[in-house]
């Protein structure tokens, strides 16, 4: 053991920790693992994204060694691009992660930056002196690794997001003689996903899905369209088998399903008999009930394939009688709404749609608690570190590990930005370093925080009303005030408050000694509210001429 | 049978079918059965509550002969001041439902107007040419009454909202010799609640909450706080019941809670022992392991005790080490998000949090698929009218039915505003009348529609930019222009965007002939997206002096 520290410190995400991005410290030496990036909650109005701040790596660029992706998930990667803006060090992926980073860096121009190298599963390679060796485990999208890092302070095993598929659909269950071999060598600490950490049992097995395909390829009467995520290749895969089982041709819709499966294909992940994929124009043209389409829009994404032809609005083709629509996904926390809408639109445009819990055609990507109790069991941390959840995941994944034996003083439950230190076998919570998260808006990078947030909540719910004064130099008005407003009356232009308002403002101009700007604000605000229970913010400007 | 047609409608509602308000229509006699209210989704900004647009009722005021109340939940009972101030026919209700729609009343000053009457289960009276038999029914909520409603078309069941609970905590189950007797006479028609009818298998008993209580209070190391809904009076007494066996004292918490209890309390609906029972001040100066509180805010509203709790501002008294907080409730379509977070925000503040799926501590209030069937099997209508739920339920209700033998031309799965018609027994689909549902903002009932909520929508993602401009008679600048936004930049002073948004202005002013308000709209949106990626909302106002 060295007498150096070892830190690991989860890196600002949006409520999931560590999830998004998590260093690891030794010396004057840093290995970061992911960037990604998140989805605003429905709360933060108009941002697009969210990106960790990374303020604290920024200060220290020129000792970041390497940056090593787990999966090529979103979450994982979507910050990639304002990382390899600012810092040079050298990206490690597996094949179909690095397709989707270069996806992404090439949108943003900025391929020709990064400094690229390809891992697989099994590899050992250095990061200045981390010694990481990268091991498969089973996820909602192929070539996931889970990350053994070994530094002079210890091994520490970076579960990342996993499940133990016994059949999984690429045939490539997770590595247990790797954890086993870890297990063996002595961990020093366990950072694992606790997503499902409150779901009993265990995810059940990708291979479930085949039956409750084969029932509704059985049943449909004519078209199926299945609504996915567009990373997921394994059920591009077992739709796939399933339209050859029962003699359906197959075609992708949408950029990003196009985008992902021929990646995938060409790349050796999905390979998909030549008879059964057609491209879409072909599909269209052939009898409904000898086709499969499959589409991105299970979270009833206006613009998605799925909330197009919800709303009779998709370009290419319309719903047609006896179609079958099939969510083959989970609903993201704060979707459920748009979700059921979607669903609801569907059926009075007269399709079928089948989705969870009428049916199993979706499982988790994510252990659940008989997963998380075995991943200790096998890889026999001396102290855990839960992560990839929100508190609440991380709280019970703590408690469930203490109901298995473990011993809770060696478990560090933080939030991001808590700096965890390790030094001669010893876990320490250490300081806490600054930051949060970074709102995108627009092309805005973290221009935008929670006051202008709070604003726009504001506007949303109370509209704006703006009034202009034109005032002479003895403070009087010049000509009639103007008002506008957004979001308060329907017909703007012959309400009554409107009128009332203009007039009020003429009375107060009149009678108001002093700031007439603060005069009007307060007076008009307490009329408006006195007049309709709403706050609309009103917005005075004064001209002098 | 008659001649006359039975006209059956439900009145628009958000979503759900029939369930805030049911027409029965009779020659010149109209039944109506509740008057509900619904709270906005998510992207219906600033909009306080729902109600159902009655118009058609309001054109037929003199021949409503009554309103009948199924039970005291706000989407069965929240709009009745609204119909009180328009419509003079009696109310019926049970008595804690009436108790509730009184309170309703009082608050809106309408309760002289309202010609309420008490029923009871198993009454059987007249309204018009009605005759309304009331029987038990399980629900979530005492005293709810489905109706047996015959006129001379025949005998229609409304069921409502309902489960079979064999064991109910009230000792009170679901009268089936009530429906065995309607099947005996003969139904012309069911509507029955479709709200589960995505979900497998039949509602679990209250009773089998008493053993998650148990362990919840066997664990807790300190204080019990138990979250959940204000009507939900069987769980009051379960918890009562729980914390007599385990020695605590309980107190109720917030204005709502306490009310209900009190109302149930006085109404004979809720007995707690008086050794039990406690005020708010007693139970906080009590051992915190002598100490059960129960209080709203389960759905992670941010006023209520759970939210407050959850932030740290609750006035009264805040969260101590080792209390233990129980959500027993479900969570509402489009309240996930809110409900995470305060879960997040409890355990970050030293709570221990029990929720579904952790723990089973509620059950739904509503059937599921098997009692659907069982409710059908039991009644024997001729036709069935799937109610109370989404599009998406209904349709299931419909598939079960006809997956156990209904004949698929004797349902009508329809929406908001269709006529049904009965006549010799027979039934069809009539015309649909106009309307839908109506916003309350404020204090103002239908003035605000779509385009305003669109309008606020806009506001809310890309906030808003508000110009002044003085001209001359010449139509040139008179003064600088003001230039002022909200929702759009972070410290509007010194922002960069608005000094170069004036330049521009004074130039486009400068060089524009003819419509300069348009022109200035359509460069500065032009300019500011340019600079942003976003599109603010631009406010040009021109005072001529």
């Amino acid at each position: 053991m060295s007498s150096k520290k070892l830190k690991v410190i989860p890196i600002g995400g949006l409520g999931e920790v560590g999830k998004n991005m998590m260093l690891y410290e030794y010396g004057e030496n840093i290995l970061i693992v992911d960037t990604g990036m998140m989805f605003p909650e429905n709360d933060m109005l108009g941002i697009d994204y969210i990106i960790p701040d990374f303020e604290y790596v920024r200060e220290r660029k020129d000792i970041v060694r390497g940056i090593v992706f787990t999966h090529g998930h979103q979450d994982h990667i979507g910050a990639v691009s304002h990382i390899v803006e600012e810092i040079s060090a050298p990206l490690y992926a597996t094949p179909l992660t690095r397709g989707l980073i270069e996806v992404k860096l090439s949108e943003d121009k900025l391929l020709n930056k990064a400094n690229l190298n390809t891992i697989h599963a099994g590899d050992e390679f250095n990061v200045g002196p981390f010694k990481v060796e990268a091991f498969h485990v089973c996820h909602s999208i192929p070539d996931t690794v889970g990350l053994g890092i070994t530094s002079p302070a210890g091994l520490v095993v970076h579960a990342s997001d996993y499940k133990f598929d016994p059949t999984p659909v690429d045939g490539w269950p997770t590595d247990f003689a790797k954890l086993a071999d870890f297990s063996g060598r002595g961990v020093l600490a366990l950072l694992a996903d606790s997503t499902n950490a409150d779901q009993a049992g265990w995810t059940p097995s990708e291979k479930m899905l085949d039956g409750a395909l084969d029932k509704i390829f059985q049943d449909a009467p004519g078209r199926i369209i299945i609504a996915s995520f567009a990373s997921l290749v394994s059920r591009m895969k077992q739709v796939a088998e399933a339209a050859e089982r029962h003699g359906r041709k197959m075609a992708f819709v949408g950029y990003s399903m196009r985008q992902n499966s021929d990646m995938a294909h060409e790349l050796g992940y999905l390979n998909i008999p030549s008879h059964v994929l057609v491209d879409l124009n072909e599909a269209l043209n052939l009898p409904p009930q000898d086709v499969v389409l499959m589409a991105t829009g299970s979270q009833g994404e206006p613009y998605s394939i799925m909330g197009r032809l919800s709303r009779g609005t998709n370009r290419r083709f319309d719903l047609l009688d006896d179609d079958t629509i099939v969510l083959s996904s989970h609903t993201i926390p704060g979707n459920e709404e748009s979700v059921y809408q979607t669903i609801n639109r569907l059926f009075q445009r007269g399709a079928n749609v089948v989705y969870a819990p009428l049916s199993h055609i979706h499982v988790s990507g994510h252990a659940k608690q008989d997963e998380m109790k075995l991943m200790i069991n096998l890889v026999k941390p001396k102290h855990l570190i839960p992560v990839h959840g929100e508190l609440r995941h991380m709280k019970q994944h703590a408690i469930l590990a203490e109901e298995s034996g473990f011993p809770g003083e060696n478990i560090a439950v933080v939030e991001n930005g808590q700096v965890i230190e390790f030094k001669d076998g010893e876990m320490t919570i250490g300081e806490r370093i600054p930051g949060g998260y970074v709102f995108v808006d627009g092309v805005r990078v973290g221009d935008i925080g929670p006051s202008v947030v709070r604003e726009r909540e504001a506007l949303a719910q109370e509209g704006v009303v703006t009034i202009s004064i034109v005032l002479n130099h003895k403070a009087r008005l010049q000509t009639e005030p103007e008002i506008s407003s957004r979001g308060f009356v329907y017909k703007h232009g012959d309400s009554d408050i409107i009128e009332e308002t203009k007039k009020k403002v003429i009375e107060l101009v009149k009678k108001t000694e002093g700031d007439i700007h603060n005069q009007v604000v307060k007076s008009i605000r307490s009329f408006l509210y006195s007049k309709t229970k709403k706050r609309p913010i009103v917005l005075v400007t004064i001209s002098w001429v």
